[in-house]
């Protein structure tokens, strides 16, 4: 693309920068801009700008924070015998969504993947063991992905914390609600099979 | 979607009020902005209030422009006597792209639309007219929408210049390269058929 602008161009070339937006996304976003009012365009800018400066990340689940601790472990109204133990503030995010759950949560940082050089150091995991050790914790809920780096993530945390008595559970795997049983993949369909579940238990929990 | 934090939520909603953005793609962005080094984000979003406060219309040919006259209408090397008139800057970034046109612009802002409340007063069509009349234009080519109002726009500006010598050209319609000729609209095909050309002008021009 050649532009007759420098201004427009630098633009351009910061929003291609960000995943999954290409030359012509990003002069669609940028010609949207420039639509708006400059006192828009100002919040915009520095919304993002405050937001880099600002943010902070728990000092106990190590979530996206405004303080040093997170509204979610400050919170009173919260079960704090319970940890969700998350891969990234996404999970935090979608679990939240669902407006079902009222424990905490940890975020681990990744999962354990030697091929892309992440060992469990890189991860949140010393942090976890301690406030299973220190915060009477009664349950840890594992809500990993369901692939091989989180099963080695889980049963790895499992070992280490064999010697504190902790319940520790996943999340439910399974066909999801809507999802056709001919596309499920096989070890889905395996582990929803072994794992199924007593009809009076399904409808007391539906 | 629930945030526990209040930075991120509102970076997420500036996002997604952004066209084509949702607020799942805008938590992607955000996400990606909070891994950045803080001085990546503060460029970020200085070079987007900058862009806003800083950016010029072009007092000639109204394309967008750094300084009170633009690149193309400034440079010495361009064919001043030509001018292709589009309806955006995006036509302007589109043409400029190919690299194989060297004459000027004129930015019309749009094309005559009355159901949208469009008229010729809204557009840059009083300044055109000046342009030809005084910069001794030879020939105006008209790069607009192939649509009603695409044509009524070029119908009603080449009324207004009919009493000036100008030669008007509209650019050619026709099967796109690649293009297969079966799912072609009925339009396109005709017109492409009515002005067939002969091969030699054809194979001189590839």
């Amino acid at each position: 693309m050649i532009f007759s602008s420098s201004l427009l161009e630098n633009a351009v070339n910061e929003f291609a920068r960000l995943p999954g937006i290409g030359k012509k996304t990003a002069l669609r976003l940028v010609l949207h801009l420039l639509k708006l009012e400059t006192s828009e365009v100002e919040r915009f800018s520095e919304t993002m700008a405050k937001m880099r400066n600002e943010i902070q990340f728990c000092s106990k689940c190590h979530n996206i924070s405004d303080a040093p601790v997170c509204q979610i472990c400050a919170s009173s109204s919260r079960q704090k015998q319970l940890i969700c133990v998350v891969e990234s503030i996404r999970e935090v995010i979608a679990i939240e969504s669902t407006q079902q759950y009222n424990g905490l949560y940890h975020v681990l940082g990744g999962v354990i993947s030697p091929l892309d050089g992440i060992g469990a150091d890189q991860l949140n995991i010393t942090s976890l063991i301690t406030r299973v050790e220190q915060e009477k914790i009664e349950e840890l809920i594992f809500a990993l992905s369901p692939t091989i780096q989180g099963d080695t993530t889980i049963y790895y945390i499992q070992r280490k914390l064999q010697p504190l008595s902790v319940k520790v559970t996943t999340i439910a795997r399974g066909i999801a609600f809507g999802g056709e049983l001919e596309y499920a993949d096989e070890m889905t369909l395996a582990r929803s099979l072994a794992n199924r579940q007593p009809i009076d238990h399904y409808v007391r929990n539906a």
